[in-house]
């Protein structure tokens, strides 16, 4: 790792050895082999825990995979701060080190979990690794499919398949007027008081939708298929590998009120879109969200 | 195959036996093996063919695993018609032929293919058999998972692991109120006069959103995972089965109007709930569906 990164270039030097890359990698995919794939249409209703409501939810394949995730991230880097969903749902001061770790891993080991639990195949694991809170490494992982988005600042994002020693190199889409776009957003997740304003003006998309999976739905905006995604309720094992992907994809990403994402942000909203002028525009459009009534 | 089943009785006996079941089923699983799965996250954009607009397409998966799946029933049912998504394209005269034929198999190859055709695993093959356009057998395949749910009038709706030789039966959800319903509905199929409408009363529900999948979204719901799921533009490939599968797993299907489903139906919507109370509630919430301005 190295010392001093300067936050105003991009950073043309890694912050992870590829070495190290190649070991998170494994890591993941080793996790999800021996605690995600084997519980994926057999769990039974029993297996499903409620977190704060019954659309969030947990299972013991989330757990298992984040703890052995968690151990072995401490092993490659002994001095890291550890992020962990799971964790954090019963530490959650452990956010709040975000902003001084000099190098913090943010672990969704299954983000997803209603489509998991409920044996819909759009699930994933992301792994993000920041410094200050800004994201500088993230990947994306598809125990279905094993294959990976991965990327870090400054360099692409990558869409990898281990088993084929393929990679391809995503960018984003064109983007366009408001009438032309896809894109997906969190409409359960907005307060009571914006939802029927949000819904009126659906049309006015191509098409709004959600995946209830930040991973497949950053994945789809790096390679180009969506033109932005929308994120609420911030979390940093949501949203910071994803928004730094969009960004080595080409993508443009922004708090919707224009500020810099930061992985401690909790407040607001994160848009991650095509290009600076599809991104305005589309903040034109939703920016009745950031109005308080 | 039995000349005379009254439509007005629960049929006990079946059309097909278990034989040609398991010959239909093995069918679709060497199309999915040969056709489907070795294109998916691999088509280029150059293999994805758009038909009516940008969001509907079609890959050479489809036509191929189709043309596999139609000469396989031909060689099984001589004399059945066969009714398939890519050759009504092409003949649309087929479907004038469903109200009249003693036995008919409709063939959706890839259902879902935006999903499929942009890598994301929620797609799936469905098969349907029709006698004067009622559907007397269902199946929704899950090539990724290779397991399938199946049924036929008068039984359960079971999923089944073939690999594993595993079977369970399904049941629907419990229904309820309004406000603790989850389902499907087609936002973006509505007329655009209805979109708005639509979007402004979505959060009366606990969720509504869209798999663009019928047959994962037919499958959520005879799991009893969902508790609705509302169809337009309907197609007998897309919707037969799974108003099937959702009878047999206990579920109440009608028209938004109260009339009878049949595969034959275009206009209108369908829709398919845990129970008659809570068809009905759907159906009061969205009665101004069947408004004319």
């Amino acid at each position: 790792m190295r010392d001093s990164l300067s936050p105003t270039l991009p950073m043309t030097v890694s912050t992870l050895t590829s070495a190290q890359r190649a070991s998170i990698l494994n890591l993941v995919r080793r996790a999800a082999r021996a605690e995600i794939l084997p519980r994926f249409r057999t769990l039974e209703a029993s297996d499903i825990d409620h977190k704060t409501s019954r659309q969030d939810v947990v299972t013991e394949a989330d757990r298992a995979a984040e703890r052995m995730i968690a151990r072995g991230l401490l092993t490659l880097f002994p001095n890291a701060l550890i992020i962990g969903e799971e964790n954090v749902a019963l530490h959650p001061e452990v956010l709040d080190g975000i902003p001084e770790a000099e190098l913090a891993f943010t672990i969704d080991p299954v983000d997803g979990t209603w489509n998991y639990a409920h044996g819909l195949a759009t699930f994933g694991v992301i792994v993000s690794a920041l410094r200050f809170g800004v994201p500088v490494f993230g990947l994306i992982y598809d125990p279905l499919m094993d294959d990976v988005v991965i990327g870090e600042t400054g360099g692409p994002a990558e869409l990898v398949t281990p088993k084929r020693r393929a990679r391809r190199t995503l960018k984003v889409s064109g983007g366009g007027p408001v009438e032309e776009l896809q894109g997906y957003a969190p409409f359960y997740m907005l307060p009571a008081d914006k939802q029927a304003q949000f819904g009126a003006l659906m049309p006015r998309f191509e098409r709004v939708g959600s995946l209830r999976c930040s991973a497949h739905e950053m994945r789809m905006l790096a390679q180009g298929h969506v033109d932005f995604v929308l994120s609420g309720r911030l979390t940093p094992w949501d949203h910071a590998a994803g928004a730094l992907l969009c960004q080595c994809a080409g993508g443009h990403v922004a708090m919707l009120d224009g500020s810099a994402y930061n992985a401690a942000n909790r407040e607001g909203y994160l848009l991650c879109a095509s290009d600076p002028a599809t991104w305005g525009r589309i903040r034109d459009t939703l920016g009745f969200l950031l109005e308080s009534d």
